[in-house]
C-alpha cells in the first residue's frame, strides 16, 4: 500500500456527514439531516483529517511537500462504513445447510446433521489458529474493498474457555495484520454447550466467573454479548453476564427480540447496554423501554433477508425520535455476507430508511454502537481520514437504489488506500 | 483486450454445465441434473470451445503455438451468464422516484410530478441517440465484469416511431461496440402514450402496421413484446401485436402475469411466444396452459426484491415439469440493477431454487429464452468460449449462498478476457 503523508482531495461533488466535531450520535428526525459541503476539499496529514471546507472558500496549499492531490470531481467523499455486529471469525462457511433449507428440512432435521452453531462450534474447536486467521483475514480484506473500515468481530463458536479465548486471539492478530479498526466482543452465550445441557445456571457462572475476568484480565474484549432468545439464553441468564461484564468494565452489545420479545430489551436498557442488536420483534413496550436510554438499537437487514425473516421496524423506531445503526451481522449460518453496500440498499428497499438516514446509521451511529465515534463516523477534523471515494455517480440517493453494483473507487483507511481506483491512476 | 487465439484451461474443480450438444433446455427435474466434468479441461480455439474432458482423460497438447495456459485449480468454469429481459439502453436513473416512494408518495403522486414510464419517455424523446449509446454502453460494461455474455435489450421508453427506432439503433451499435451477444426487442406496447391516450386502437395499429414491418425491414428487432397488464394492455391487444409480429418473422417475448391473471399466458401460448416473463401472480390455469407448451416461463426476482412484490412461483412450475429462465429486469424503475450474480443469490433464497436449477435457469434456459442456445448456455464443443472463470471458493452452492460477494475472477467472451483475474496475471 501506497504510503501518503499528506492527501488533498479537492473538488468533491459533496463531502457527507461532515457532523460538527464531538457529535457523538443522530436520533429520530435529526438521521434524515445528514450534514454535506457540496464541491469540497479535505486535506489529510499522517492518517487524519486536518482540513476540510468548500471549495469556494479553499485557504489554497503553501506547502507542497509530499502532498498527494486527488481530483474528486463528480464523485462522493463519505466516511468509511462501520459494522459493529459480525461473526466474522469462524472456520468454515455452511452453504450444505443452506441447500438443506432449500430442500425442505426442517431446523430440526439439520440439528440432527450436526447443522446450526454447535456445527461451528465443533469445527472451530478442531481447527488452528493460524487457519482461523487466514480466512478470517481474507473475508476481511474483501469487506475492506467493500468499504468497511471499522468491525466488531465477536467469540460464541467455541462455547468453552480455551476455544472462546482463540477466537478472540485471532482477532487480536487481525487487529495487527490489518488497517481497519476492530473490537472485539465475548459472546461465549450464544448457545448452550451440549457439555452443559443438563445444567445450564454451571454454563453461565463459567461464563461470569471464568471467562470474562480472564478475557477482561488479557484485555482481549471490548465488550459481552449474549444471544437473548427462547430456546436460547433467558433475559435473567443475560442480566447475570451483563453483570459480570459491567464489573469488568465490558458493556454489553446484545442478541435480542430477533423472534420473540421476552424483556431482553428492558433488562438491556436496565444494564446501560451499549447496543440492542437484531430487533425483528418488537412490542410497543420494547420500544417505550428505548426511549431516554442510551442504547443504540442496531439493526442486521442481510440477515431478514438471508432467512426470510421479517425486516426490524426500523421507521417505527426512528419516528420514536431513536436512533439506528446498521450491521452486517457476517456470519456462516444466517448472514453470509459481509457486504456492506448491500446493507445500505436492503436499508432504504425493505427498512424504508431515507438514504440520508441509511448513510447516518452506517457511519455516525454505527461508530457509536462500537465506541470508535471519536475517531470514525464521519468527516471532522481530528478523525481518522478513513474514507470512500465514489465513482461518479448522478446522486447521494443513486448508491442505495443501484443496487448489487460496486459505486465505490477508492477506500481510504488511515489516510492509505486498500483500494485505488481511478482517482489515484 | 489481449487476444487469445488458443486457450487451455485445465486442472478446473469442475466444468459446470456440459450439457450434451445439441441440448436446447432442461424441464422440470432435469433443472437440477446440472451436469459437471470434475478436474476438467476446456480447449477454446478462435473463439469456440474446441475441446473438454476430464484431467483423467487429457490428450495432452501436441501444438503449443499461440497457446495461453489457465490453471483454473480449486476454481470452477461456467458458462456466462445470458441476460434475456432487460430495458438497458434507458436516458436516466430514476432514484428521485425511489426516494419519493419510500417518503409514502403514491403512484398516482409520483406520476402526477411526471414519474414512471412516460418520465422516462419523454427523457429518452429528448436525448440524443450519442448520449444514450454512452449510457447504455456503460452499463453493458459493468454487466459484462459481472459475468454477463448476453443480453436481450428492449426499446419501450420511445413510443413514437422514430424514438422506438432510435432506441433499437443504438443498440445495434452497442452490439457492433461491445463483445458480449446482444437480441433485441421492439416493446412499443410498454405504455399507452398520452397522444393516443382517447384512441387505444390507433396506437395498436401503429405498432402492427408501421412499428413491426418498418423494424423488421431494417432488421432491428430480434423480437416483439408487449407489458399486457390491467391499466396497460389487455391479451386482445397483445394478440394482435404477437400476429403482426409472426407475420414479420418476430417472435414473441412478453410481460404477462405481473400483477394480474388477465388470461395473458393462454394468448402467449395460442401465439407460440418464446418467452412469458416476470409471472409472480399465476392461477392454476395459468400454469396449466403452460404444460406441454414450448413458451420459456422467465422470471425475475431482482423486480419482487425492488418493488416488494411477490416473487414467482418458481418452485411451483418447476415442479409441474416446465423450464424456468432467469433476468435481471435491468431498468430504472422497477429494477436498478444488471448484476446476475445477485440474480443467481435471489432465485436461491428467495425462490427456493437449488443451486444448479439457479445457474441452468442463467445459462441454458436463458439462453433458450432469447434464442442464443445453438451458440451459448452450455459447455458443449461448437459452442462461444464465453466463459466464468469462479475465485476458490469451497463448492458450488458457495456462489448463490454468499450473497453480495463478488465471485467471478475472470470472465472470457468468445475466448478473450474481458475481465482478467489471478488465473491470468
Amino acid at each position: 500500500m501506497e504510503q501518503m503523508r499528506r492527501l488533498l482531495i479537492k473538488n468533491a461533488k459533496a463531502l457527507v456527514g461532515t457532523f460538527p466535531v464531538g457529535a457523538q450520535r443522530a436520533a429520530g428526525a435529526a438521521m434524515a439531516q445528514l450534514p454535506m459541503i457540496e464541491d469540497g476539499w479535505l486535506l489529510a496529514e499522517d492518517g487524519r483529517i486536518s482540513g476540510l471546507g468548500s471549495m469556494s472558500n479553499f485557504p489554497g496549499i503553501t506547502d507542497w511537500s509530499d502532498l498527494t492531490v486527488i481530483d474528486a470531481t463528480g464523485r462522493y467523499v463519505l466516511p468509511g462504513w462501520c459494522d459493529p455486529h459480525t461473526h466474522t471469525v469462524f472456520a468454515a462457511p455452511r452453504e450444505e445447510e443452506f441447500v438443506d433449507k432449500i430442500k425442505g428440512l426442517s431446523y430440526q432435521d439439520i440439528a440432527a446433521r450436526g447443522g446450526g452453531i454447535l456445527n461451528s462450534a465443533m469445527k472451530l474447536r478442531a481447527m488452528s489458529e493460524d487457519d482461523l486467521f487466514a480466512q478470517a483475514k481474507s473475508r476481511l480484506e474483501e469487506m475492506m474493498r467493500q468499504g468497511t473500515v471499522a468491525v466488531e468481530i465477536k467469540s460464541g463458536y467455541g462455547l468453552t474457555l480455551e476455544s472462546e479465548l482463540k477466537m478472540l486471539r485471532v482477532a487480536h492478530r487481525l487487529k495487527e495484520a490489518l488497517p481497519l479498526q476492530i473490537k472485539t466482543t465475548l459472546l461465549a452465550a450464544h448457545a448452550l454447550p451440549p457439555e452443559f445441557k443438563e445444567d445450564r445456571a454451571a454454563y453461565i457462572d463459567l461464563i461470569c466467573n471464568e471467562m470474562i475476568p480472564q478475557v477482561a484480565g488479557e484485555k482481549l474484549a471490548d465488550f459481552v454479548d449474549v444471544f437473548c432468545e427462547t430456546n436460547y439464553f433467558t433475559a435473567l441468564e443475560m442480566e447475570r453476564v451483563l453483570e459480570a461484564g459491567a464489573k469488568h468494565g465490558l458493556p454489553g452489545k446484545v442478541h435480542v427480540n430477533q423472534f420473540t420479545s421476552i424483556g431482553a430489551i428492558q433488562a438491556a436498557v436496565k444494564h446501560k447496554a451499549l447496543s440492542v442488536d437484531h430487533l425483528e420483534v418488537m412490542e410497543e413496550t420494547d420500544l417505550d423501554a428505548l426511549v431516554g436510554s442510551n442504547v443504540m438499537p442496531t439493526l442486521l437487514p442481510s440477515c431478514s433477508f438471508f432467512l426470510r425473516i421479517p425486516y426490524a421496524p426500523a421507521r417505527q423506531v426512528i419516528d420514536r425520535g431513536l436512533p439506528v445503526a446498521l450491521a452486517s451481522d457476517h456470519n456462516p449460518g444466517s448472514t453470509p455476507s459481509g457486504n456492506l453496500n448491500l446493507v445500505l440498499s436492503l436499508a432504504c428497499i425493505q427498512l424504508r430508511l431515507l438514504p440520508e438516514e441509511a448513510i447516518t446509521a452506517l457511519t455516525l451511529n454505527a461508530a457509536a454502537a462500537m465506541l470508535v465515534e471519536d475517531d470514525l463516523g464521519s468527516l471532522a477534523i481530528g478523525k481518522r481520514a478513513s474514507l470512500l471515494i465514489t465513482r461518479e455517480i448522478p446522486s447521494l440517493a443513486y448508491l442505495p437504489y443501484a443496487f448489487g453494483a460496486d459505486h465505490l473507487d477508492t477506500v481510504l483507511i488511515d489516510g492509505k488506500p486498500v483500494r485505488s481506483g481511478e482517482v489515484l491512476r
